[in-house]
C-alpha cells in the first residue's frame, strides 16, 4: 500500500481545535451512544504510527490516565530532547525537514501514518504532504479559538468523499487530496 | 409558521467565503452538473425575503446581469441611502437595532429570511439571531481570505440535521441552531 498522511480530528463549526483557553471541554459536550467512537478504532486500527508535534504530546501526558497510544508515536519537535522513560520503546522524537523525517518513519516499515496536532497538521499541510482529512465537526460556533488550518503558499484542491451525521447533530466528513496529475 | 432567519452559503474547507483579493472563482472550481443547484432553489422558494449587507448588495449589483432575486431584499446599511431607480420596488435599504430592522420586515409579512454575506451572517450570529445554517463546503483549503464566522461574545449551539455530498466532492451540511430551554 502506498504511504499515506491521513488527519483524524474534530473541530468546531468555526474551524478551532480548542477555545482561546486552549480548553477542549466543548469536544465532550455532544450525544453520545456507548459504543460509537465515530470511526475512531478503525482510524486507528488502519494506521501503523502516529505523528504528532511536542505540544499534543505534553497535552497528552498531562491527562493523568495511562499512555493510550498502542502504535508508535514519533513526536516533532525541535527542542523535545528525552521522553519519560517507561515511554521511551514506543515514542521516539523526531525532528529536521518534513520529507527526511517521514523517509525515517517509512523505512522503519509504518507507511499509513496519523498525523495528528494543530501545528503538526499545519506542517504538514504546508508542505502538501496530507493525502486524506477525516474532520469531525462539533456543533457549536466558538467565536474564537485556536484554528485547525493556517496559512499556505498554495491552494490544496480536495474531494468530500463521505459524509456522514451521529447522534443527529455531529457531522463527520472525509476529505482526499486531489493532486494535479 | 414561525419567524425563522437562515443561512444558505459555501466556504471553503477552512471556512473562508472570498479568497484574501476578495474573489470567488473558487468556489466555481467544482465538478457540476446540468440541473444540479444544491438545494438552492428549494432554499429560496422557501423564503419570503432577502437581508443582505451593503457589501453583498453592491457585488451583486456590479455582476452586469439582470437582478436575480424574485424575493424582496432589504440591504441592512447605516450608509446607504438610494438604490438604483429600477430596483426601488425591490429592494429597501434598512437600518438600526436588528430586533427592530426584523420586527419592521416581519409587519411586511415576511417571515422566512434568507440572511446573506458575510458581514450581515455574522451581525445576526453576534445577536444569536440565525435559526438555521445550510453551509456548503467547497473542497479546497485556501490558507487565508474573509472567513464566514467572526467573534462571538458566547458560544452557539447547533445540531447538524443532515449532511450530503455532491459530485463525489462537495459537501453540504444542514445545521439547527439548539437553544437552551
Amino acid at each position: 500500500m502506498k504511504p499515506k498522511n491521513r488527519v483524524f480530528i474534530a473541530t468546531s463549526i468555526d474551524g478551532f481545535i480548542a477555545d482561546q483557553d486552549g480548553k477542549i471541554d466543548w469536544l465532550h459536550d455532544i450525544p453520545s451512544a456507548e459504543g460509537e467512537d465515530m470511526g475512531y478504532a478503525q482510524f486507528m486500527a488502519a494506521s501503523d504510527a502516529l505523528v504528532m508535534g511536542r505540544n499534543t504530546f505534553e497535552t497528552v501526558l498531562g491527562f493523568d490516565i495511562p499512555w493510550p497510544y498502542e502504535k508508535p508515536v514519533f513526536v516533532l519537535s525541535n527542542n523535545l530532547k528525552t521522553v519519560p522513560e517507561q515511554l521511551q520503546d514506543r515514542v521516539q522524537i523526531v525532528s529536521g525537514p518534513l520529507e527526511e523525517v517521514l523517509a525515517g518513519i517509512h523505512q522503519q516499515g509504518y507507511q499509513q501514518l496519523y498525523i495528528d496536532g494543530g501545528k503538526c497538521i499545519q506542517s504538514f499541510l504546508a508542505a502538501d504532504l496530507i493525502d486524506e482529512m477525516i474532520l469531525t465537526t462539533i456543533p457549536v460556533l466558538l467565536g474564537s479559538g485556536i484554528p485547525l488550518f493556517g496559512e499556505l503558499e498554495q491552494k490544496l484542491k480536495f474531494d468530500c468523499r463521505e459524509s456522514k451525521v451521529y447522534f443527529d447533530s455531529v457531522e463527520q466528513r472525509h476529505f482526499v487530496r486531489k493532486r494535479e496529475i
